[in-house]
């Protein structure tokens, strides 16, 4: 998607070690042109697919979820993270392991919010090394739901795991795969 | 707002200790008519102040901020919870204390997207005893841009920080005012 593409050359900083920061505009200042024609462009690729949900992780996943979720005119949900185990037995909870802190995260979505009748797609800001997403993949899978897609707005396509899921057979749609990020300099696939 | 009213008595479950749970359409599922519908309302109240940003607080208040955004065509920024200090000076940092969890968080704003010149609307799903709202309005007044106003989902009128904010002159619009809670029974204002 192009006027993504623009935006991460021209509004994102690359720091070194791979860092990517797209705060101007996806992830801490939300830019609502730009998010809108994400979420259009989205809509646009899945619309014949008969979404019922449209679920992400907190907290930069929400915005562009729920943006989503409004052209499809389907409830969005939202994992949330939580330190503590599942005892009550009314949540679905998947183990998801953050390569930015160095921790394993339990995942968690109340039952009631997903349903084995529900045709899922899953949105997040970004895709590095997957967690989130097999996180989410997992919970789906627990509530008997159909996975119909994943969609993601900035894939590192350098760490591999979004050619994973398409080798897997996901529906993975990146409205920008990044393919390197050597010497602080963006590579578009 | 009547239709909010409506979804908190038959969607939302009033606990022991004043506590009402709304996932099932606010935060945690998100109804995307129902939070549209009060994104219109929010649009409708403030749509002649010259609004040119809305500010929140991750996370659950990212998905109703991000709806008023775009009905008024401004960006949205959310503060998000900081553990750390403010060692570089690149963010805007206020003090809040969490009733719910009896810490002290940070809560940070990049200082590249607030400015002077910014008219901003706060906009959050609940309002208790208003220490999200209150380090917001701080970090505006660190910006030295000017608070419009606040919007909030669900207040709780009993426990008096909205109508401490009106009596200081804060614009407040709250969609639903719950007067009381006793007996787990919700009286709206």
């Amino acid at each position: 998607m192009e006027s993504l593409k623009k935006a991460i050359l021209e509004k994102g900083k690359v720091l070194p070690g791979n860092v990517l920061k797209v705060g101007a505009f996806l992830n801490n200042q939300l830019d609502v042109k730009i998010l809108g024609e994400m979420a259009d462009e989205i809509f646009a690729y899945f619309k014949d697919k008969n979404v019922t949900k449209i679920a992400t992780i907190e907290a930069s996943g929400i915005a562009l979820a729920i943006l989503v979720a409004e052209r499809f005119g389907v409830n969005a949900v939202f994992a949330k993270k939580s330190k503590t185990a599942n005892v009550d037995g009314d949540f679905y909870m998947s183990e998801c392991f953050s390569y930015t802190h160095k921790v394993n995260n339990n995942i968690i979505i109340g039952k009631e919010y997903l349903s084995s009748s529900d045709r899922v797609l899953v949105v997040d800001d970004f895709l590095a090394h997957g967690q989130a997403v097999y996180a989410l993949k997992n919970i789906v899978e627990q509530a008997g739901a159909t996975l119909v897609g994943v969609t993601i707005a900035i894939e590192k396509g350098f760490q591999g795991a979004g050619d994973k899921m398409r080798s897997e057979g996901i529906d993975l749609y990146s409205l920008a795969i990044i393919d390197s990020m050597d010497d602080c300099k963006v590579v578009f696939r």
